[in-house]
């Protein structure tokens, strides 16, 4: 069984530019976190985009939507920027795939150090082995389905609705 | 739901001794680790023992599996060294406890920056919420059934038998 | 022999803020960086102001040179942003304090995990400690005096002029 | 003026073996914590051997002495280890050579995370170009004649006799 990972971009893999002293974009970590964790398991790891959440288009959720549907693989794992992931899994769960599909993301750059990153990418990968068709958000340590969920913007945390 | 965490020790809770150079043991982390993962599962930790699992004891097995036993949640997930981690759950598998247990560890303890304790404690979290009773060793972001499982020790991973 | 160390702000002291996921600053690090160095060199940490230092306003400059003035201690450290470090280093250096004066900073958070200012800060004392009267700037390993400096913006790094 | 980087092991470059799960020596991390350091002062590094200082030999010491006088640079770093790096410094003190010799190392490894590594070599590296010919340990931000200085082995840090 071969787990298919989408990036996206998000926090996850956000860096310091330590010229303007900005965060940004360069390349996904989750491979190199992948490695960290001693991780066995079967993945194939895409690059879709590298946006934050906020910014990303209905043409980019179309994106996703497009690349779930048209991948192989029964078992997706998507990395996602936290502030919209409901948004994404709402629209993926509408398309009705017969896939899992698990969107999960970070609090923390994993390049600060003190990330969340890690932690979610073991919990995710464990989710998306594990249940049945559906579209999931794997946050906190907890999994909800797609339709009773959202993220508490004042506390930075998931929670059901 | 809550889930109970049995601490044994292991790599996961390494220090390093900076007076004498050496490795040793002295408070767990994982209330720690699950705070920095924002785990918002409700759980509760117990430390049973702290103990490198080579000189874990028989006794000390047979109170891992009394505690396990008189526990009062269904969900139990154990921190354990992982050079006997699979003997371990040999014996709590034969014991056939009307339980979920997981057991997980680490190859790098997570005071030393470059861990696999997050990712693994992450998805051992999420393997507990998600499987039916049974004795289950969750490393390498994979899960294995305490009967089909064991350690190479020459690549430091776990494998089906 | 006491060293005066002042907290100006600066990339030094910059966090990430997860609910909103930009930086920020809270309070300074430099008492834990002090620690974590093991240092016993006597200081006394004063923080002056949290400011980045593009936005560091003649009045904070004002500031900073009259406590400089003021301070009891004949050695004086300030951690200062690196966008306009060699602007103060030139205010101070033509105040011509009898003192001696290190400014310093880092390209790169502390919180971020891979800062460069462990190893600044650490230069930084040792040049305080060594100097004759003067201002100096402690960046890259390296020791400028004030009349002799400037940021290479685009390489990130100080240089003489 | 290029100072030149002798390194001979020490706590400094101990790493964490995961399949034996104790601590050993493969590569110095010298090099890239001068990067980390974003240290441009002109340096060349040499391992000369890689040993626990507790494991430190006469011979090896003759190497030490040897090779400081033999290098062609006026200016020389050593990376040592801790316990025995008083008496080193004292055999290169009794050496007079005609040279500004510092030694440092660290109490935690650099691969630990937590570690006192570049505060220690950013402070050595700074007293090595400013002092006069003489033999001296750079340790806690401080600075030590060779015939001033023990380790205090209760404490783990350095103090004057």
């Amino acid at each position: 069984m071969t787990i298919r990972i989408f990036v996206t971009g998000g926090t996850f893999d956000k860096e310091y530019n330590e010229i303007i002293g900005e965060l940004y974009f360069r390349d996904t970590h989750v491979g190199e976190m992948l490695s960290l964790g001693r991780s066995l398991v079967d993945t194939k790891v895409t690059t879709l985009m590298m946006v934050d959440s906020l910014r990303m288009t209905e043409a980019d959720r179309q994106k996703i939507i497009s690349s779930c549907k048209a991948a192989s693989e029964e078992r997706i794992l998507i990395t996602h920027g936290t502030d919209t992931m409901d948004i994404t899994a709402r629209e993926l769960g509408e398309a009705k795939l017969p896939k899992v599909v698990v969107l999960t993301g970070a609090a923390v750059p994993y390049k600060f150090g003190s990330s969340d990153g890690m932690f979610n990418l073991g919990s995710a990968l464990a989710f998306v082995q594990m249940l049945p068709h559906g579209v999931y958000i794997a946050m906190n340590g907890r999994c909800f389905s797609w339709d009773n969920v959202r993220k508490n913007r004042a506390k930075g945390v998931f929670e059901e609705l």
